[in-house]
């Protein structure tokens, strides 16, 4: 039975046109991006477990694809599987039987009993140290010992009566220790997965192309030159649930400098994102920026500094919740009354940049991080005014609070054009220590990034794609037989040393059929030679659109598909 | 402790000057792609596992990166393992202990005794099937009784002495046969290993282009329009071991079409192998061509009909073992000798194309298969003569006999010029039936690849890469401070608009080290405006490689760095 093909879910196929159109974004971005000096570099698919993992936080671990080791994976877990777990087993049955433990009643339910076992290897005395269980450790054997001598009542309790099964069994302790002890190791396989996880995987795919961007500058760092000014346009996965808009595969689109400190990079970066925006056509993205400077100095003026993600959280509902739920957030955190009162002029901050500034830096005064914060935005705002955006607007936002796990300075998001309702369509901001975490101490950064997939969707809904992205081929060739399409391919291949996209009907099939194919395909001329026109050398000319006809020589066909009228 | 950061074995970063050079052969490739009418396609990176196991044969099948399933793969695991296997040691632990079986002995040796059970497990009444391990089947638990016992003395044999760990324990056979039944089990997990990948992994990394296409053309029958002419340029992964110039992630370039018989477009692949050499400016590329059909024909002459495989791997070696030990490969392959003798007039074969097959006519006089294949090489040979080539020479190669597993009728490989010395630069070949394996069935298909890392070698021996690759920046404005920085960007601004790659040091460091950075980026024009050019409104302008230096104005600005003298 032949397979009925289907793609893993989150994952798509991309036809031509999707393609050209992606491809549309790219080359734009791209184009940008060398405008503004950034360099490409690309990074492999995957990356070494380590280098991945630990550095998104348990959520994206959990996120992250791993990718089974190749070849003899499993006698490796079987050797593991021999050496540690089986011993293991071995000792605990042993013991279990010497000691004279009645543990038939553990079997009953045996949900509970993984409850049960799981506290066990929980506590400490396990600990989540893989080398913990090691066989003939008296310490564990008797640290299992006690466990369940300490829980005989509970033990009681989850078992009450004697399962079925096991009647049918010689009910000798040690079998049913080791039935126990397989339990146990099919808990332990359950929650030590990562442990489990890192013996049959030791590759992943890449989660974004920040890490492997920190990764490359370590790793490079005697070939390139600082300030390091990289792009990289490549595919992430990510074992998200897919829904709509959410991929499991899809790509990014990074540009950051790393090595200096200077404002002028957050400056140009605001002028990167108006001049892709404006290269796309697109008008009326705003580029929202603040600066976690700030949020900190309002924690430290409200006395919250050691809540700031509590306050922020709240914070960025604002536009949601209104101010009275932000305040019961607050409250609801910790935050002190009186804090919350000296928060009043925020919520009513508004008007131009400038004008928030102002009403920014008394509530400020006193924090000197807070005002450190205004003085990089005002910085950055006056450079903008000065040299002017086309298409975006620079806009303040001081509850926007993205990335607050690593931006330490500036923080950007882009808000797609009103009209459209699509949430944010890029981001980015400083980070100070990217490279601290592979051992490169002090090199500050700050990047942005285009959300490529809502893009995509925004232009289309605007309908921004340029008309010639559909069309591939400019010329259809109809195929009357060998002999003339032998004809056919001396002209086609004179068109192609010029420029021209063209191609020949494969098959001498019917007219109709090969003009159909022309329309679908939306080829918009199509080439006609039969008998006649190779005895006079000349090529049936048609314009799909209108259907007109013409007689042409070669060098008029030439000049009608160059410039059509 | 930092990690010392590194890459997965087998894979690569690519720097901004490598990515360029990547980048000029796909696009180059790429152009030639859509001037012969292909368009592109993408597929995701992984597939469903169903899609590609199976498809590239055993050594194929192990070299495909599976991906371990996210979340709770483990649990899934644990579940089987629970349900299945624990059950069967019990009743396996049980029936030993009740028949009093003596199998401490078996211990001694666990190489040996895998062995041992290795044997059990590929005997039949286990089989291949995984429902076969079922607890509680009396058929299996007298099957391990019955194994045991049959080979008592091959036992006694293999486990002459007691092991020593086993002295320390309770020597209870139940113990014993815990501890048999868990090396069963990794025995069998082992040997299962395609089974257990199958439960923990769904999802594979693609292994080439050909079968993603395939289950795309099918997937999206009803989207598309036949004949499809696509291009696919994407990478793949393979889990092979890692050597010179072997990647375990690399990209294909491939342009197939599926839905026509026509041998004009063996004629096209061949146009268009040489319109993209000549596009490289890669001169004396040879385009090897054959026919399985004609393969087929000689062994059918020889009386080997049934050996082809062995008669094309004996041939293909002609070039380097010569004639007499091709034939003794025959003949110890069972090639007969009259069927050897035949042969003789293949081994003589030269000259042109014309006169090759005026050589091969003779030979294949008996083979309706065989003439055939001459016929339609015939129809390439006379077509491509016509039309003629620029770059590349076609040369009939009946050694020729690359993918003969999947190749029906034509088959191309490309060979480097001759001055360099690297193997296959391209190959391909028509297919009858790739899409049968989903469910298609009837659609001819024909395809060529271009092989893009050993093309860049190429190109780099050769030294064909354009000189403009290296340069991404055309000029760089020196910092002096935040007033002059200002300005400069409004020059930038400028420059940018009109299509320049411009970028401002970010720093107002010592100049020496800005040069330097220009320098070091290959960067070919720096401009530099201190206090005494914003008021006179101009800019000092330095070429790098000669060092001169010019006070000029913007449009002047302008002129030299577009039409740099």
């Amino acid at each position: 039975m032949a397979q009925k093909p289907s793609i893993p879910k989150g994952t798509r196929d991309f036809n031509p046109e999707q393609v050209a159109k992606r491809r549309y974004i790219f080359n734009t971005i791209q184009k940008q991006f060398e405008r503004f000096g950034f360099q490409p570099i690309e990074t492999p698919s995957f990356e070494n477990s380590d280098t991945l993992m630990g550095k998104y936080g348990d959520e994206g671990d959990r996120l992250i694809f791993k990718i089974l080791n190749s070849g003899d994976y499993l006698s490796k877990f079987t050797q593991f599987f021999n050496q540690r777990t089986i011993r293991f087993f071995e000792a605990y049955a042993f013991r279990l039987h010497n000691e004279n433990i009645d543990v038939l009643e553990f079997l009953k339910n045996e949900r509970a009993s993984s409850t049960f076992y799981q506290r066990f290897f929980e506590s400490e005395l396990v600990g989540s140290d893989f080398k913990g269980i090691e066989i003939f450790d008296e310490k564990y054997e008797s640290a299992i010992m006690h466990t369940i001598d300490e829980n005989k009542d509970e033990v009681a309790i989850l078992f009450n009566d004697i399962d079925d099964d096991f009647k049918n069994f010689d009910e000798s302790r040690k079998l049913v220790a080791s039935k126990l002890a397989s339990q146990v190791f099919s808990t332990w396989l359950f929650n030590y997965d990562s442990k489990v996880s890192s013996i049959i995987s030791e590759k992943a795919l890449r989660y974004d192309l920040t890490v492997p961007f920190a990764r490359y500058v370590v790793q490079h760092q005697n070939e390139i030159e600082l300030p390091f000014k990289r792009y990289q346009i490549q595919p992430v996965w990510r074992a998200d649930r897919p829904q709509k808009g959410r991929f499991r595969e899809f790509y990014q689109c990074d540009a950051d400098v790393v090595g200096s400190k200077s404002l002028w990079q957050e400056v140009e970066f605001v002028q990167l994102y108006d001049a892709v925006f404006s290269a796309l056509g697109l008008k009326g993205t705003t580029i929202k920026i603040n600066n976690r400077k700030i949020l900190t100095g309002i924690a430290e003026v409200i006395g919250a500094k050691d809540k700031l993600i509590d306050f922020t959280v709240a914070l960025d509902k604002l536009d949601k919740i209104g101010e009275e739920k932000v305040k019961d957030e607050m409250r609801s955190k910790g935050i002190p009354e009186d804090g919350i009162s000296k928060l009043q002029p925020l919520f009513g901050i508004s008007g131009s940049f400038k004008d928030q500034v102002a009403q920014l830096k008394p509530i400020l005064a006193s924090s000197e991080e807070g005002l450190k914060g205004i003085e990089e935005l005002e910085f950055i705002s006056e450079a903008i005014s000065t040299l002017g955006l086309t298409s975006s607007t620079l806009q303040l936002d001081v509850t926007l609070a993205r990335g607050l796990n690593y931006y330490t300075g500036a923080i950007f998001e882009v808000a797609a054009p009103e009209s459209v309702s699509m949430g944010s369509i890029g981001g980015g901001g400083r980070y100070d220590d990217l490279t601290g975490i592979f051992g490169l101490k002090h090199v500050s950064g700050v990047g942005i990034s285009f959300g490529l997939d809502r893009i995509y969707l925004v232009l289309e809904e605007l309908n921004l794609f340029p008309e010639t992205i559909a069309k591939s081929t400019d010329v259809l060739f109809i195929n009357f037989g060998d002999k003339e399409a032998l004809s056919c391919l001396k002209a086609i291949k004179i068109l192609r040393e010029i420029g021209v996209n063209a191609e020949l009907y494969p098959d001498a099939s019917k007219m109709k059929k090969q003009m159909n194919y022309a329309n679908k395909r939306n080829i918009p001329f199509v080439v006609l030679v039969g008998e006649e026109e190779m005895i006079t050398n000349t090529f049936t000319f048609k314009e799909m659109s209108s259907g007109i006809q013409d007689s042409v020589n070669i060098d008029q066909l030439i000049g009608k598909i160059i410039n059509p009228s």
